[in-house]
Formats: structure tokens, sequence, C-alpha cells
């Protein structure tokens, strides 16, 4: 699809945005959902005059995790790119990825006469973890030409980037974990399952040796281990697809190292929804694309709290007049999967979506709810669909074929 | 899929009537469609009996070309086979196609010292054009045992088929144009892409030498520029797929020449509607398979005639009896695409249709509109999936495994 794209996409001066609420889609608690419990007028007018439906983010049945959500949103097969565990980990920790970097997850451990007595070092404090991190930064720069870069996380965990000077090749991150998995067991030597992996594997095992002699005299966080070796996913550019000069605002780093990867702009933000409002309305107007991260309808979708979703909702609401007021040609606004309060996570279920353009039917659902999609124009469509149909409605594609 | 159907496929006395009104899907302006504005009562009927929903022709956003639009309504996969440039030109003009063609598109150029002037020689009157073209095949009839067919088309376009004794290797056609895109450069030569494209490049450079020679006292005329060099697409035919002994009734030479190119019966038909209804009426009993094209209803949607669109779909309503009269098993009623008269163009909307058959729900769209067949009980689906249905429909389809 995206190489069918290729051919026909023209350019002009439309402009289009995505405002994805995380884990929007919910469920009903006592008959309702949370989009049917808020009150939420202006989404509710904006889906009258709009294309609305639902979106498949993988497949029936199959909860997505924040990468693959948001790749199929950006119009990438999420089977086909998959974004692996220590690329995922190190973006979510704010680290930059680069085309010739491994990324690892990492966990303090407790290990006594070459047993594993405790995997996460029996969760050791954010600060200690920090300043252990710190040391071995510190002490650990380069192994044999090789940039190595440490990033503090929660607890026990941390994230290592190893960056190479040189283009790495296909399987180059094809190493095992060096975590046991049981406590009692002795840690894993990495293991190559590729030729072209065992200069990754041998840098692992540097990382293990120096670490441990720089952690051995620690009373709980002696030891480390590895997991999740993963390689940059060498993933076409949203640019080069789309022919969109692309903005990302969003103010969690897990999804600014997302559009990264896709070469969006995706500056640091802080603060909260209205200092992303505030970005948007600043920068807007030098970019075709803008995608806008809200964070907390997950948050709290996640935590089971259904009324804290309902007031992100509300909130959202109140601002949506101010988006509306750019002008955007084309607006979406949907999420990267449903996390129902019922459920205290991500889920399987389709997302409700909005399409505003002028060229839609409208007039087919009432209200910006799941049910109410239902019986939108579009129908339930895979989230891949989405942005083939941003840039339709854009006219920013050709006709395919005489 | 085509593929499935060929191992389950039974023959019967049934009849398909598949009517095209070319372009059907609209837009609304002032709040509504022209499939809204339009009085007809007897499609709006028919759709509260029927089974309605809209199809997609290639995939969400893509606006389809004629070609595309129609294969995938027969059942051919529209990205899979695609119809080169040349063919369909070549069609366009009425030239029979056959499996040993090449077929291009030309265009009448001024040149002068080498150097393309106007692409377009001026656009020079259709008259003019014709009489050139008339000597050019006077003079130019065969090249090496290769037969050369020219046709005459509007202004400075003609087409030219190299006719061959023999099979051609795939890859025969991978010859570049020779339109330098811009005025003021040269005619490029042909390049053959391949090895295989060697000959036909050959017989280019030498219709370029004579034509030239035979046009250069011409004062705007004097060169040819040859473009979209394409082969037969080498595709199934439609009676061997589906069993159905097919009849295309059609008054424009390009909807004829694609029903050709699947090996339907595609008889000259002149006159408007009512000169193919007479046809229909005098010749359905002989088939299986009916396809009737409709051309008005996209000629008014791309010039932005509202109100021309809602005259033929009221005309159509009216004659629309003497249709449903013939008694088809299995009627379908549904376009190759939208145009909407708001976009001037062919457009990627979903397209609305009817399949009537004993064999339906009915009862769930209240009339014959976008909107309405949102509603319908096979919703939205891919344009390949029509012919599926109107074989099971009719009861040619046994039983998938046991």
């Amino acid at each position: 699809m995206q190489e069918l794209l290729r051919d026909i996409i023209q350019r002009n001066k439309s402009r289009i945005f995505l405002i994805v609420l995380d884990g929007l889609g919910g469920l009903p608690i006592n008959g309702i959902t949370e989009l049917e419990k808020a009150r939420i007028p202006n989404l509710n007018a904006l889906a009258r005059s709009s294309a609305c439906g639902l979106h498949i983010p993988v497949a029936h049945g199959i909860t997505p995790g924040s990468g693959p959500g948001h790749l199929s949103i950006f119009g990438y097969d999420p089977i086909r790119w998959q974004i692996g565990r220590g690329i995922l980990e190190a973006l979510g920790l704010g680290m930059e990825i680069r085309a010739t970097d491994i990324a690892l997850r990492a966990n303090y451990a407790t290990i006594d006469n070459d047993i594993i007595k405790d995997r996460r070092a029996q969760r050791i404090a954010t600060d200690i973890s920090r300043k252990l991190t710190e040391r071995l930064q510190a002490e650990i720069k380069e192994i044999d030409g090789v940039r190595i870069i440490f990033s503090p996380g929660m607890e026990h965990r941390f994230a290592v980037v190893m960056r190479f000077p040189y283009p790495l090749k296909k399987g180059a991150s094809d190493v095992t974990d060096t975590d046991p998995q049981q406590e009692g067991n002795p840690p894993l030597e990495p293991k190559a399952l590729s030729p072209e992996a065992e200069e990754v594997k041998r840098i692992a095992s540097e990382i293990v040796k120096r670490a441990s002699e720089s952690l051995k005299d620690e009373p709980r966080a002696n030891f480390i281990l590895l997991r999740g070796f993963s390689m940059h996913p060498d993933i076409p550019n949203f640019y080069d697809i789309y022919g969109l000069k692309a903005l990302a605002i969003a103010n969690y780093p897990m999804y600014r190292g997302i559009a990264k990867l896709l070469s969006m702009d995706a500056p640091d933000i802080q603060g909260d929804v209205s200092d992303e409002i505030e970005f948007l309305k600043g920068h807007y107007m030098d970019y075709d694309f803008v995608y806008l991260h809200i964070k907390k309808t997950d948050s709290y979708g996640e935590d089971g709290n259904f009324d804290g979703k309902v007031n992100v909702l509300e909130e959202f609401d109140e601002i949506l007049p101010e988006i509306i007021d750019l002008r955007p040609d084309v607006l979406i606004i949907t999420g990267d999967h449903s996390t129902p309060s019922l459920l205290k996570g991500h889920s399987w279920h389709p997302v409700p979506f909005i399409l505003n353009s002028p060229y839609v039917f409208g007039g087919l659902s009432t209200a910006f709810t799941e049910r109410e999609c239902v019986r939108g124009e579009l129908g339930i469509i895979p989230a891949t669909s989405l942005m083939p149909l941003a840039l339709a409605n854009a006219l920013r594609l050709k006709k395919f074929g005489a």
C-alpha cells in the first residue's frame, strides 16, 4: 500500500492534524462507556458533521502495545514493522536512537556465588539506581570503538545503547538475553544466534564484566542482566512515503521516540495538554502534518479510573475549539488503541475515530461514542487505512490508473 | 479468490445483470448528494427490497481510474492487474487489442533544430490531426514484419499499436517515453529497460524516424512523441473464471475495450441509454451475464454539473422497470467509482450498490443513497467481492469444503 501511495502522492498546501487520545476506546460500566458518560458537546458536534468509524489497530482480537498502535495509525503495517523491546525501552527513557545503534533493556540484580538471588536487586530506589547508572556511564564510555550509552530508569531498570561507528548488518542484534528468568540460577552468557551478531555479543559480555567489577561491593545491585537486544527497525520515513513535513507534539518521551523513528520533528515538550496546545499554535504553520498526543486517557484507563478518564475527555473537549480554529484541512481524532477502565489495560476493541474534511457525508453518527461510530460512514476499517484517507481528503493523492 | 472460485463454480440457467452507472457516488452540496436529490422512486423501491452496501474499488483513500474501477467490479484485483496507459488509450479510441500487441500513446509535436518547441503541436485541430494520422498509416504499414496500426484521437493525440506476428516475452514493452516532458529540450531516444524490449525499442525508433521524415514540412505537427508503451495484460478471461457467457453493452469504446480484454462479447453500440436498453432486450437471452454501462453520470460529475447528474439518475430510474421486467435472477446496480460533482472528478469514496436476488434480507436501507447504503446488509466491502456475491445469489457456487 505504501508503495502504491508513493506513485500517486502529490504535494499541496493542505494541512492534516492527527490527534491521538491514547487508549481512547472504552467499555460499558453500568451500561455506559467513558465516552458515553463524558459531557463532550464539541466532539459530539464534530462527529455529527464528520466521517466517523472505528479502526482496528492490528487485527480483530489483538491488543496492541503503544508501538504497534502508533505505527498502524501512521500507516505502517504493525506486523511487518516490529520495534524491538530494547528500542522501545530506550525511546521511553528519552534516548535518541540512530540507525547504527543496538538498544537493550537492563536490570540491576543481586548475585551471590554466581547465583542470581534477586533479578530486580530488591527493587532498589530510583535515586540509588540513577547514581549507579551514572557511575557505570562514567566508567564505561566505549568498548573497542563502540560508544556505550546508559540511561537511568525507574527502580532497578535502565537502558543501554551501543552506538557503532559503522552500519550494522541484518541480524546484528540476534543476541540472547542474559536474564535466567528464574532466581536461583546463574546468569546466562549472551549467545550470538548468527555470525552477524558476534560483535554485539562480545561487547555485551564485556559490558557485563566491567559492570559487575564496578558494582561488586554494592549490597544489593551488584550485577546487571541484559534483555531485548534490538536494532533500529530500518523503517521507511514518513516524509519519503507521504511527502508530509511532520511535527510530533507529545509530552511523553516514548511517543516522541516513535515519531523520531519515522523522522518526524519531535521537540522536547514539557507540561500538560495546554502546553501542547500552545506549542501547536506556535508551530503548526511550518508543517503539513501534525501529530498531537494526549496521554492521560490511557493512564486513567490503565488505573481502572473511569471518572478520571471521563474528566480527561471533558478537558479535551473544552480545548477542541482552539484546535478547530487553526483550520486544518483534515482533522482526525482517535486513539492508538482502546484502554477500557473495565479492563485496566489496553484492549483489542476497535477504536472510534472522527475524520473531518470538506469531502465527507456526515449526519450518520449523533455523538462521538463507540456505538455511534459503528453507524458512521466509514464503518470498521484497518488502522492503516487512516493515512490514505487523510491524504485523500487533503487532495494529496492522484488517481490510480487511467 | 478467483482460483478458489474456479473449483466451486457450477453452471445453471440463471442470469446476472450488472448495471454500471459510471461515477455513481457523490458528495453533499448544500447538505444533499446527487442521489439524495434525485427523484428515483424505482431505485428507492428496489433498494428497500435488496441487499445494499458500498464497495471500495481499490482501497480506502485511493481514487481509481476507469480501468481499475471496472476490473475490480468484475472481480479482478486492480493492483495485481494494471492496464498500461497505451493499452487504455488505444481501447478508448476503439482499437482492438490482441495478445501480441504493444500499444502506445502518441502526440504530434513541434520541433525546431532538434528542440521540442511545443509538445502538443499547438493543439492542432482534430480534423487536421486525423488527416495526418491517415497519412502516417498510409506510409507506415509495417516494419520488419510487425504491423503498425495508427488510430486518430482528439487534437494532437493519437495511438499506435505494434502487432507482432509472434508471442511477446514478459518485459517486451519496457521502453521509455520519448517525450522530454519539458519544452526547450530535445526529444528523448526510446530506451529498452530489458533485453526483451530491444525489438520494440528498435521499431519505436524507426516509427519516429519515418514519421518525422513524412511530417517534416508541416508547419506545426512536424514531429511525434511516444509514451506509455504497454502490453496486453495477460489477464484471465471472464468465462474461464466464472463460467459465465458475458455480454458488454456500452456506447463508449473504452468500456467495450475493457470488456474485450476479458473476452466478453462487446459489440459496437451507438446511441444513448435507450439504444443500449433496446440492445439489451434483443440479446440478453443469449447470455449468462450482462454488463450494461451508462456513461453520463460520470461525465456530468466531471463537469461539476450536479443537476445534470441528477437528471441522468432520474432518466435511468424511469427505464429501470424495463430492465426489471427482463427478470434477471441477480441484478446489481452500482458504479465503477464515485465522481462527486463537488470534486469535479473521480474520488476515493465508497460506491453505493444494490444487489437484488431472492436470497437477500432487504428492509435496511430506505432509499438508494450513499448514506442509506451505509446501513445496508452488506456494509462496506471490497469491490472484488461483488462477483462472488453475484455468483452466490445466482446459486452458481458450490459449497467450499465438506
